[in-house]
């Protein structure tokens, strides 16, 4: 199968408390949406920050959410001497504490900074279409001069998702990727 | 067979005009031997600019050589806006024009800025006993959860060269690998 590249950059997904804390009586609205259904880029920018260093103009990304996620590439990992640990979207097991600010305020988002694991969004309905399942782990083909192969691509599904391969920064640059580029899906 | 991997962080080759130009006067000596014999870390360091951005910081490898050559990364040449093309080192066909300065100066570098190509030094002392020849194209198997294969790495041989998979920091980080690492090449 031939699905789109989705390539996510640096983003917060914020708790309602720690919204509050940052942007209490800021409005909160979309500027784009996303391509998953009901995620949407927002309005809101926060800055993350380490003892070692720290990044501006972080997108928020919404909507709320019931825990603060931080979701960052190696590359930047790296540059904010920060130890995120590899995790799928909505696990925080083991994620690092990152501080977050806004010409607001400031506060310690503990355990919420995580660099995403590569996952493959499935509509539940076009599962049987492809033969795949839920948590199934596939193989990304990616053509071109600096072409490869991705293992230990997941399928999450859900009946708002549409199809897409998502990566991050790192993945798409070491391949030479850009949004919207196709690359071939087989089993592993 | 099983080779290690160099992960290139960005850095500057200067030609002789450039350096009396950036360092005039300035003392110009390793402080770390890298890898490949006669290359080293030198004490200095540039920084890069574009009209849109600027990064800091930037490390001249030495010795000089005969063309200036800035190396940097997709997420690097996103970051600066500059259409940097993906060059095997020493190959500047269509490099992009950057700025470099230091406290002594600045100076636009012409056709100097590249995205190094993934390549594999071997000495040529050790070609036959791999069955593989200079200028060859392998791929490299990389395991773990992140983990994958990369195509197209070519391979280079000099007779100071010590065998070592060279990726940036953008292939590193995708694959999460660390500079030591071992990975398998095959035949593609």
């Amino acid at each position: 199968m031939k699905v789109k590249v989705g390539i996510s950059n640096r983003h917060v997904h914020l708790s309602k408390e720690d919204f509050d804390s940052l942007f209490k009586n800021e409005e909160f609205y979309s500027i784009k949406d996303l391509s998953q259904k009901g995620e949407f880029m927002s309005n809101l920018k926060v800055t993350i920050k380490t003892p070692k260093g720290m990044i501006e103009g972080v997108r928020v990304v919404g909507p709320l959410r019931s825990k603060t996620q931080v979701e960052i590439s190696k590359t930047d990992a790296y540059k904010l001497g920060v130890e995120a640990p590899i995790r799928l979207s909505g696990n925080l097991d083991g994620a690092a504490d990152i501080m977050l600010s806004s010409p607001n305020g400031e506060l310690m988002a503990k355990s919420s900074c995580i660099v995403a694991k590569r996952h493959l969004h499935v509509n539940t309905s076009d599962l049987d279409k492809f033969g795949i399942k839920d948590n199934q782990v596939l193989k990304a083909i990616i053509p071109g001069d600096r072409g490869g192969s991705l293992d230990n691509i997941i399928v999450r599904s859900k009946d708002t998702f549409t199809l897409e391969l998502h990566l991050d920064t790192d993945e798409a640059n070491a391949f030479n990727l850009k949004n919207g580029d196709e690359v071939e899906i087989i089993g592993e």
